[in-house]
């Protein structure tokens, strides 16, 4: 592939100079933001994620912020999640649907106080969608893009990495829970999250001041712990079955699709209730499965279509070499007919055609 | 800069194969899609561009596609622009607006029928603003991104090779008009319009299939023209005063700051007027102007603040070399106390401080 060509509308991040100094070799855009993609390797950035601790850039995981009178009224129109029961200290996952039921996005929400939540986005502008039900409902709630910049922290070592920097109040933060602690005499939210299986944190930082030393003040704590700059890594999200939207998912897909049903539990009257409504009741008619391809396998730049018995069954959206397990790991959608586990089908790789098969479940 | 990393999320396009063996140089992400930036360098393509034809994938200028008995009603709620004085076979550049008169988008709407519309995209999902309006207010639209990628010819030489592909009826397009001419027995929309001002046409091609032939044909029919294969390039659409929605303009701007606000005359009751109002009367506080700024100047990545007497009155959001006019010619938003053609201030381009002027007008 080409280089990225640099703009403003491609924007920069207040840890970009740390990405750079530690030796970024690949980007993506994300939410209109650079967003690093590869350190070393693949396979060694991965390698490190799953035994020491990583500093990641993810300030492309932009916020809407949503804040006023009618901000958890807005929430629930939105949300097929029940929102009643979220603590004042949590984070939600909350798969975002259109009337249709179809994913618009799937952020995770998060409750900083009764009026005011921030949706952390996945790629998509899914401000717009708020806004435009916001202002067509005269909803009295501020829609906008605060300046937030996610730094995930993530790895085995993320408590102790992170203790050392914000004190030992970190180990008691519980799984998408958020406490908010000092850096630097300023008060940052901080969640036990992020997109890995590995475990860590994500410190919401607002504006750009405390972005490089909070990044600097990381790695000077973490030397002899090994730490290094990191970034999603495509392999063990796909191990781990962390679904991509815009990769495994799109406005084409529901949740149950997705295998995100659980997060449909409202009570409330929200878009796209009624169009679920038919599939929590009989199940999708294709579903996300782990797929393990056998052969080699070129990078996987469109969906790559499934077939059975000449007839399309499915396709792939995301699909790599585990060192780890030692096959071509993937995330695939796929029909009833042909989601049980060691079903065989094929996949066009555009590069060539190869055995699928349906695994019982992802790697971690 | 790194390279652009791949995968499913960011799309390619039905001409990739065409870009990529014409030696791309460098992209950029945009509506989640690739666009070429470079082949051979800005200058050498800039300058081909003011004297041949080029071939642009501008298939990341994605649609909404809004249809149905309500569409022009959704339409006239979200367009600052008359509506109701569109030609059938018209195209309208609309500026597309919040409450506040902050811009979200500035498309190019393509009217088909009367009950059916395409918004050609600036980079941003414009589509779940319009989604989000039609769903709180029960329209009966559909609202989807159509499989629609344009295709772009470009320079002085464009009317010549485009009616050796489609005939004389290209000839006879008004700008901002289209006809509906066939290609391999297949009616594309074929407009007069693009993102230069060197002339040309955009054709809409609607699916995969005819995506390579339609490039293999232009490329074979204009091979004694010079074709060559471009993109919209940065020298020329910064000379021309063309606005890049991320660079130039965001939500903090409304279209009078744009120089935009003739395109906000509609007698309806559209989002943002109220908000509009006072700077249709009294004009804006700040709006685009061209500048030069002196000097060597860096890519420009960031906003890049403009000062005088120490206090900040505006930033640039585009700079670059002109090799045509021997300038750094740059857009800037630029506060009225200094707009004034001729006013000097200095620019913090991040890599040093410099003197910038405020031109008459943009070099074309």
């Amino acid at each position: 592939m080409a280089n990225i060509f640099p703009s403003r509308r491609i924007r920069r991040t207040p840890f970009s100079k740390g990405v750079e100094a530690a030796g970024v070799k690949g980007y993506t855009v994300y939410n209109h933001m650079l967003l690093a993609t590869v350190f070393e390797s693949l396979e060694y950035d991965c390698a490190h994620l799953k035994e020491h601790v990583q500093v990641w850039d993810v300030s492309c995981e932009r916020q809407v912020s949503i804040k006023g009178p009618d901000a958890l009224r807005l929430l629930k129109l939105i949300s097929p999640r029940d929102m009643d029961r979220m603590a004042d200290d949590q984070c939600y996952y909350v798969p975002t649907v259109d009337h249709n039921g179809g994913m618009l996005n799937d952020p995770v929400a998060v409750k900083l106080a009764a009026d005011h939540y921030w949706l952390s986005l996945a790629d998509g502008d899914l401000l717009q969608f708020a806004l435009g039900i916001a202002i067509a409902r005269g909803f009295d709630v501020e829609i906008v893009e605060p300046d937030v910049s996610p730094l995930a922290v993530q790895g085995p070592r993320a408590d102790d990495l992170m203790a050392r920097v914000f004190g030992d109040a970190v180990r008691e933060i519980r799984f998408f829970r958020y406490k908010r602690l000092a850096f630097q005499g300023v008060e940052l939210v901080v969640a036990r999250s992020g997109w890995s299986k590995q475990g860590g944190f994500e410190i919401y930082v607002e504006g750009a001041d405390l972005g490089m030393p909070l990044w600097d003040a990381l790695f000077e704590a973490g030397e002899d712990m090994h730490v290094r700059a990191g970034c999603p890594n495509t392999i063990e999200r796909i191990e781990s079955g962390l679904l991509s939207y815009g990769n495994d998912m799109t406005r084409e897909n529901t949740p149950y699709e997705c295998g995100l049903g659980k997060f449909c539990n409202s009570p409330e009257d929200y878009i796209g209730k009624a169009a679920l409504a038919e599939q929590a009741a009989n199940g999708p008619a294709r579903q996300i499965r782990p797929l393990v391809i056998s052969g080699e396998i070129p990078p996987c730049l469109d969906a790559w279509p499934l077939f059975a018995d000449g007839r399309q069954v499915g396709q792939v959206g995301s699909a790599i070499f585990s060192p780890e397990f030692g096959v071509n790991a993937a995330i695939g959608m796929v029909d009833q007919s042909h989601w049980a586990p060691g079903t065989v089908m094929e996949v066009d790789t555009g590069a060539g055609i190869l055995p699928a098969t349906v695994q019982d479940r992802f790697w971690r």
